[in-house]
Parts: C-alpha cells; structure tokens; sequence
C-alpha cells in the first residue's frame, strides 16, 4: 500500500491550513508544497542543480510525455525515471488521463481507457488504468496518480457522472495494480462544480483508500470563486490523515486560497511557462520585464528574494529576453520557481507560527487574483 | 598603456609553445587560454556560476552586437559590461570591425571607418577606430582590440594591401585613444596568406607597441595548413614579452598546433554553437549526440571529463535535444566548453611537465582535424 507516510504537525486555527510532512524513499517532503513541473524529464531550462538550489523538493513528471519520448522502453533500461535524469528527490508523476483528454487527438474512449493519437506524430496509443500504472511503475515514481476521465468545463451534468463513473472504477484497477513497494497511489477527485458529484466521488475514492487525495478537473477555465468552492466542499470528505493534492493551480493568490481549504500539495506550469514569455513573479508582484519602462532599471528583478537572479539587474534581464538569450529564460525561470517555493515556505512558517491571515493580506495586496 | 602584465613562465623546448601569465585588474588569466564567446553579455545558454563552476577565466564581448543592443547608453548608466552582466573575471571586448565586414549590410567604407546598416533592424550606423574605442571604453573590458579591417577569403592581394594600409592607420589611431587605465590594448595582424604582408603588418604593429598582439582575418575558410603557415611566418615579428590571441580559432586540433607556433590565447564559437547542433566534444572525439546509436547508451557523455555534465547518461542528453529541451542544449554547452578550458589546462600542464609532444600525438588521434 506505499510507503509513504504523512504526518500533520499542526492545524490552523483560523483556517483549514495544515502543516505536515510527507516522508517518502527519496526524501521529505514539507507540506504545504509545490512541485516544479519536469515535463519531459527536465524542469524547462534548468538543469538539476538549479532546482536543488533553490530548495525544490519534489517534481513532477507527466506520464503523457514521457510515454511517447523517449518511450518505456528506455526508462525501464534506465532504471527508472529517477536515474534517467539523475533527480535524488522525490517525483510525483501524473497519470496521462488530462494530456490524454486536452492535447491528443482523443479518438474513442471506452470501460478499458482510451484511443489516442500522438500530438508529436499522429500515432496511435492506448492509455487505461492498467496502462498508467504500468507505465509509472517503470518510472518509479513515489507518488503514482490514479487514471482518471478529465472533463471539460464547463459540461453537461449527464457527460460529468458518465466520467465520474468511469474514474471510479478506474480508481479501483489503478488501486489493485501492484506498484513497486516503494511507491504510492493517490487517487483523483472529478465531478466538475457539482457539489453531490463531488463529494460522491470524494466518498467513493477514500472507501478505496488512497494513500492521498487530488481534487482535479479545476482550473481548466472556470472562475476563481467556483474553483474555491469546490475545494471547499470536497475537503470535508477527504481523511484528514492524507496528503491533498490540488492539481494545475495555480496563481499564488490561488495558492494561498486553497491551502486556507485545506489543500497540501500543488503543481502548475505557470511559473515555469510564464518565465518563458517574459512574466516575472516578484515579492512586489507579477511584472513583466520585457517592457520598455526596465530597459534601465538596474535595480535587482527582486529586491525581496534572495535566489540567484537577484545578483542580475532587470535591464540586464530585459535585454537578454529582447534580444532571445536562453540565459535569461533560465534566469527568470529560478527567480518564478524561487518565488513559488519560498512562498510556500512562508506559508508554512505562518501556519506554524499562527499568523497565517497576515500572509494571506499580504499575498492578496500583491497578488490580487 | 594599460595595466596588463604578461609574464612568460616558461618556454618549450621542443616547440613555439609559451607557457605565461596575464594579470588585468579583474583578475590573472593563465596561458594558452581558451576565451568563451558571450556574444550579446552571456555565453549562450549558460548563467555565469556555470561558466565559474569550469573555471572559465575570461570571456569575450562583442562589441557590434553590444552596440546595436541593448546599446551603450544603457551599458554606461550600468556601469560598464562587467557590472551590467555581473561578471566578475576578465573580459576581452572584439572591435567589431569582423561582424561589421561579415555580418552587417555595409555601405560604404572610408578611412574614417565603415558605414554600416544594422543586421537585425536595418538602421544606419558608423564604425571607425575612434567609435570602436569609446564602446570599448565604455564597456570597460580588460583587453580591447584595435579597430581592424577584416578582408574576406579569397582576396586579391591588392584589395589585401589597401585593406592593410587602412588597418595600420586605424591600429595607430585606436592606440591615440585614451582609454580606461584599467583597459589595454591589442593590436590586429592583417594581411591574409601572403607572407610579406602578414610580415609588414605585423611589424608596423610592434612599432606602434600594443599590450599584445591579434592574428587576424584567420579561420575564414582557409585551409587549416594556411592557417598554419600564416602564425608560422607571422610569429618571429610578434614581441616576444607580449601575448598572442589567434581570433575565431578553432578545433581542438587548430588550438594545439596554434600553441606549438606560439599562441597564447584562441577564442571561437564552435564549442558553444556546436552545442545547440548537438555536437559534443568530448575526450574520446566529436559525437553527434542526438545519433541514434546514442538512444539507449546509459553510460555519461563523457567519462573522461569531470564536470557537471558528466552526472547525466547520453541518452538522456540525447532526449533533451530531441524533444527541444533547453536543459539538454545547457548540458551540451557545459560539457563542450568544460572540453575546451579542460584541454588548455592539459596543454599548460604538458608545457610545464615538458610532455606536449606526447599531448599533441594524443590529441591528434583524438581530433584529426
């Protein structure tokens, strides 16, 4: 049933905020916490010591991905996917199921999973329960996600509880497939923003027993509000002594939101994608450093942050964005990551010292959405 | 007239080769030296930390693509291109005479200097002896070339000789121009493969007396035994008490046989271009990493080398590269340049041990070319 052991230190008194841990074989993870996303087996521009150094404790790795490149077949000779790409901490991996149902081309869906085709090269895959575990079984993740049916939002009630049934049911095949002992299975939460679909499916997966929980299927578009009230009314139904995992979200205000619902764990893209469009995350708030008013700036992109783009001026790091240095999108990548991690840090650190609602003001001046 | 101090350690017995010192304000460079090209104020794909961790002891500017972008007023309020690039060794500026003669659309040259139209936007712009020296000025780079003509190849010798004049009077007009007192100053051989010219030029440029000495206009399409001759026939006339830089040169081949006709110094984009092409250099030859025969080797790059790189299996790199990763192209970069500087340092170490035939037989099995 996994290794993985969660402990919750302390819980907020004027929220649902937890503070835990979540030891696992390749090392402890502090909750709250979010996970850099490693698509491809690279968190996009920097290499390994980068993450290391800016105290990213466990990553991601997306099962859709790596399935089409570079295939099964060389992982499992790798060793996994840990020695493939020499990461020492922990990795959660995803199941396929959302790259499955947003970026392939989907051509049927059945009770055993689903036809797709290649978004690289139009060709065919099956992806099911069995098929997931296998494949993140091979890539020996420590944190295994459930196969799950993503719908869209927003969707028919009749399209959601078809989904919502399928998910059930392969929650329990993902649940019956032996993983290796070191890994652990956490299943996924649908029913889009229907609260009885939700808690339907919360009860359903916990009577499994999961070793954690994700609430999925959010921030595929729909508004903020909504998001939060899901979360808000799934929570009561998910054990209280397993790690809750909000996948996708999501912008910091997003961040701090969910964990005052209770939330433990959070991956998203947008730190990562964002640096590559010129989008920094600062102390002071969301900027964009491509504009003209930075070109002679020469003051650090974060005076608040200390990480290793602080020693580099926001004039030197318009420059190398306008004129396409890899260099730059590298040097705003570690300060979006940076920023991410040291903001769930102190959240942690308010959690613990009680002062949770006094980051939340701040967090909600600087970043109001 | 500069502050540079060039000490000669040692010379071979059995060869042109030099083993020295050179101290600049921002630090001591030992010789033969590899400089890595950061162009545009980064060596491509790489933050500066990585450049330390290989122990990169200078780096080059480019003062045509500096020029054009981000622009010296913004270089100036910065500081100075070590501040605005937070690079704390030294540096050695280009006088962008070679990309306004190869790379710009030029319009019309006088002895004044070059009009020129910018290859990114097409604006119009002035390059002479005197402009070159006040960006050089500006960017206060611890070595500054003189502004030279750059003759394609072939040339007809009587192009090669107005082209000469002209390089004579800009080397003695950049020498009037009073520089930082940190900042020296190195004159440009010109001349192509005409023995008398690269003679004439050569001592011309002596008389002037720079802090050292360039060969130019090299490693533009000639045969490498031209290039050869050329540092042959050129290297009696260089002062001995001066170092030598041999520009844009070049294999790992071409930088040994450089060092045996006395050059102390090479720069070249090939390590870091090559690098984006997927071409590693390593202590076994050259590979084309993103080979097929590459998919499923789990052994390092390069187990010969000891540098970051050297922790990830090629066939991870070669799945970075192809699926477009970037971390693969900083990996490839790192392990290349680490080749380059690793390979100087055996040549110095070989001057000192009185080994380098042995070195040079072993390199030239390794790198033919």
């Amino acid at each position: 049933m996994g290794t993985l052991l969660f402990t919750l230190l302390r819980e907020d008194s004027s929220s649902k905020a937890r503070l835990g841990t979540i030891e696992t074989k390749n090392g402890t993870i502090e909750t709250p916490i979010f996970m850099p996303v490693g698509t491809r087996g690279a968190v996009k521009t920097l290499v390994n010591q980068q993450l290391y150094d800016i105290n990213a404790q466990i990553i991601l790795g997306n099962t859709y991905h790596l399935m089409l490149k570079p295939g099964m077949s060389i992982i499992e000779k790798a060793g996994g996917l840990h020695r493939f790409m020499n990461w020492e901490r922990p990795i959660l991996t995803d199941s396929g199921g959302f790259q499955v149902f947003s970026l392939s081309g989907l051509n049927s869906i059945s009770d055993k999973g689903v036809n797709f085709q290649s978004h690289i090269d139009g060709s065919r895959h099956f992806l099911g329960p069995n098929e997931s575990m296998a494949i993140q079984k091979i890539l020996g993740s420590d944190i295994v996600m459930a196969f799950d049916e993503c719908s869209p939002y927003p969707c028919k009630r009749e399209d959601l509880e078809k989904g919502l049934e399928r998910t059930l049911k392969w929650a329990a095949t993902s649940r019956e497939y032996e993983l290796q002992s070191h890994q652990s299975l956490f299943g996924i939460v649908q029913g889009g923003i229907h609260e009885d679909l939700r808690a339907q499916s919360a009860r359903a997966l916990a009577a499994i027993n999961f070793e954690g929980y994700a609430i999925g299927g959010l921030s595929v578009g729909e508004p903020a509000e909504e998001m939060y009230k899901v979360i808000e009314y799934t929570e009561p139904f998910l054990p209280k002594n397993k790690p809750r995992y909000l996948m996708g979200v999501g912008t910091p205000r997003n961040l701090i939101e969910a964990v005052m619902r209770g939330i433990d764990m959070f991956d998203c893209v947008m730190p990562t994608r964002n640096a590559r469009n010129g989008t920094a995350f600062t102390t002071q708030g969301k900027i964009n450093i491509k504009a003209g008013r930075y070109a002679e700036d020469f003051s650090p992109l974060d005076s608040g942050l200390d990480c290793y783009t602080s020693s580099f001026s926001k004039a030197y790091i318009r420059h190398l964005l306008n004129v396409d240095e890899i260099t730059g999108l590298t040097l705003v990548t570690i300060q979006n990551l940076a920023f991410y991690l040291d903001l769930m840090k102190k959240i942690r650190h308010s959690i613990q010292e009680g002062t949770l609602q006094e980051l939340y003001c701040r967090i909600c001046e600087v970043y109001p959405e």
